[in-house]
């Protein structure tokens, strides 16, 4: 069984949760606190020496990093992979984007709004930025969905996974979606999805079982 | 014959032209030159929404943007894609790694410092947090590559292009290779490639002569 080592309410460690779930693969999580310091332990860092999450053990003693890596070795043979060339590269077109201009906006700003308490006092001085790319990304996003369902090969793909993870918590640090219809409606689409589990989903370890619980961290 | 929207002195931009040439894949180049604003005209962002380069024409009319999506493309089936899915996993791994990591730290201060006249002046505030950034980036590169010759599968692929793009320019932009002696050996195993291409390498449109020629911008 897969193990992976994630932070319940850190956005790239949530897509990899969604994308076992959408594909009913069962998985062992190892809740890693990155705000107590937990991904920058010795141990830690012997299985991945970036000291982020999500880190998967594919086999034993051998881990693979990155969000969207991960996405794109789960997908590997199911309904989540594009199956041309140039929709995989399509795909990964658009992971790119999202973490070269959603993350590092989106992501950023919901970490330190959303999560850290006394953030925003401490990033001031980012926050026009973040805004100023997160509203950039989120028209680039906008403008693609007003004619697409979803992000390539007109089917749920990973790419959708990926965009998924920071977009659906923008209101929760100052970004407002109002005026991205086409965003929204993906959105509520994605959630429509069969076996789609929200962030807060926590898979039992053990059982097996779904518990809708996870503590705030602020 | 592929047509390559791309800025000479865009780290991005070389990665593609440096893969198309150990391909030996001929192509023509349209020089956009960002510094100018020419990826955020209406001509272009209709090619491109994101308004950046390297942007790839893949078939009329049809473009791939994100300089690590168009090297997965280019090296489906040549000797530069990794083989089974566990080391393409690794390779999409260092490839998100660098978007996220060595780009926004290494690329930006590469871009403000040695691109733009007067940005030192212009990014006096964001240099600090570059360093801290680029430095821990090259460490975790500096640690891999102190036991594996190439990023990954043990041969030359993608990740390794995809690291190249700003690693080799480091020391341009105020950061020092001194302590990294492993990413200086495999900065020259990369160089000392067949059909390797230096940055300043221009492939003439029409002849398919090279010219090894480059305006400075600054």
């Amino acid at each position: 069984m897969y193990k992976l080592y994630s932070m319940q309410r850190s956005g790239n460690s949530y897509k990899v949760r969604l994308a076992l779930a959408l594909l009913d693969i069962p998985f062992e999580v190892i809740e890693i606190d990155i705000l107590r310091g937990e991904s920058r332990t010795p141990d830690f860092l012997a299985k991945n020496p970036r000291g982020q999450v999500p880190l998967l053990e594919v086999s034993e003693q051998h881990y693979l990093a990155e969000s969207n890596a991960i996405l794109w070795y789960l997908a590997i043979d199911t309904a989540l992979a594009p199956k041309t060339p140039i929709e995989r590269a399509e795909a990964l077109q658009w992971m790119f984007f999202e973490q070269h201009a959603l993350e590092p906006s989106v992501g950023a700003a919901y970490f330190w709004l959303a999560l850290v308490r006394g953030g925003r006092d401490l990033q001031m001085h980012a926050l026009e930025d973040w805004m100023e790319r997160g509203y950039s990304a989120l028209g680039v996003i906008e403008a693609h969905l007003r004619t697409h369902d979803y992000f390539v090969a007109g089917h749920l793909t990973i790419a959708d996974i990926a965009m998924y993870g920071y977009t659906h918590v923008a209101e929760q640090c100052d970004f407002s979606l109002m005026e991205f219809p086409a965003l929204r409606t993906w959105l509520q689409r994605m959630e429509s999805e069969p076996r789609f589990v929200r962030m807060d989903w926590v898979r039992a370890a053990t059982a097996g079982k779904d518990i809708g619980l996870v503590a705030r961290v602020d």
